[in-house]
């Protein structure tokens, strides 16, 4: 059972999962109708917003594992947005842990966040939507320690990949690269830890594994660079420069400009592909074979 | 600023700001069209439901503090009460947070529970309830790590005083040395912390004044006593025993079998009123005058 699967990393997770011939269950947002799945590859089942009904339904589909995605990220929130953000990365996820455990589902794996660990703290966040998640983790050790849930949490940083149409640095970038347009940027100093998608969805299916412990691990790409690096590479890589002003805004605050160490790496996965080789396969995609026949 | 004031330590609480001849405004349920408190005493705002509108309320009746008391609370919960303790426990403290914010409130002081620390760990919840109290102690966090607010935190153990209609174990003791009913108990081997309600009361007063450092702290009787142990003072002080048998029942799981210490002890603030004190009053409370003058 998989949420959030409209998502960059949720969508090409189960991708992976229906590659693998798993059933799979996706829970959607209530009111959503269909899924971007083709019809018959995944079970959709719409958010009946109760969990005792959601239970039924989990049970119903015989689902054995849990992969939480869906989440509601915003850097800066307004009093309009509380509701929504607890909402959503609260009560939705509580309801789905008290029905997964009344479903003996065993297993709920879902994925935390960086900017829940300013400068690598236990737990300092940047953000009320980090505040949230941090709770609903809190809410997540209740059900492990009293209702026997196999819970594993992988703290994210960045992430990047085919397809990605998130408004973050790197789209924002490529896109420049192919425009020629200007990109005004802060100091160009932060780091940003940016995992390829492909070893995003491996640590999550080895996360769900028999392999993996329980507990929090963080999934990193070991090669973190600052942006003005970022900036280079990309530039190397696409033989041409990007017209990036540096310094052009104010960094913001909280941003990462010193590495952050934030507990344990997850045992048994590792990063498979490297920036350099995930910026180069974005840059010049390899040509698939309709582009190659209208050639 | 005031919620909960309905209850057994925040009605007391309102009692004694008054006696101190401050301005009182205290929130309450949608709905609720009254307080217990003599009209025009306290000012009533009955929550909007919305940290912008309640900002707008705090804002001009000029709140400067916040205590935040009101809470939901249950042993154990059943999927229908999810939502209810989530609106409870962390939305609507949120709403309070942001509100508060927003209105330049400079301070806000809630309680936390004990049963958040089973074993006195750092977190460690017992229940859903303590979970949901955790997940809005980590909301508050944002709240003081980035808009500046004073943020105390008081985690109780059990508190007791006359006029304790809860369901608890020491009103059920008292009901029993009046009536002679019998009691069953388990095994009694269970620690107990009791704190007098006017100590509460103190330690409240105490973390909104500025003498009070920021940080979450534990507020103890520092006189813990097994529950048959209690059942014999109680005996001794009445000089009639209490009609109670104990191994009646099980224990429950997750009860203090061992004393919990749980962080630092509220500094600048210490307990007055010794349990045996505080028990002798309850069993034979000072006559008031109406009675003297009947009898």
């Amino acid at each position: 059972m998989v949420t959030g699967s409209s998502g960059f990393i949720g969508s090409q997770l189960v991708r992976a999962l229906l590659l693998r011939h798993e059933r799979v269950v996706i829970v959607v947002r209530a009111g959503t109708k269909s899924s971007e799945f083709p019809k018959g590859d995944v079970i959709v089942i719409p958010d009946p917003g109760d969990a005792a009904e959601l239970g039924q339904s989990l049970s119903a589909h015989g689902a054995t594992q849990v992969i939480h995605l869906a989440t509601h990220f915003l850097a800066r929130h307004t009093a309009q947005d509380i509701a929504p953000l607890i909402e959503s990365n609260i009560s939705f996820g509580t309801r789905l842990v008290e029905a997964a455990t009344a479903a003996g589902v065993s297993r709920f794996v879902t994925a935390s966040s960086s900017w829940q660990h300013l400068r690598g703290e236990r737990y300092a966040p940047v953000s009320l939507y980090a505040a949230t998640k941090q709770a609903f983790e809190d809410i997540l050790r209740y059900y492990s320690d009293n209702a026997g849930m196999s819970v594993r949490i992988l703290t994210l940083f960045d992430s990047y990949g085919p397809g990605d149409t998130r408004r973050k640095l790197l789209p924002l970038l490529l896109r420049a690269l192919g425009t020629g347009e200007q990109v005004a940027l802060s100091s160009g100093r932060q780091f940003i830890d940016l995992l390829h998608v492909d070893d995003v969805v491996a640590a999550f299916l080895h996360a769900v594994s028999d392999d993996c412990p329980d507990g929090t691990f963080t999934v990193s790409s070991g090669q973190i660079v600052r942006v003005y690096q970022l900036v280079q590479l990309l530039g190397d890589l696409a033989g041409r420069s990007l017209n990036v002003v540096l310094g052009a805004v104010p960094d913001r605050p909280n941003e990462m400009v010193e590495p952050w160490e934030i507990g344990l790496t997850l045992p048994g996965w590792a990063p498979r592909i490297s920036l350099r080789e995930g910026l180069s396969l974005l840059i010049s995609p390899q040509e698939d074979c309709s582009t190659m026949e209208k050639s």
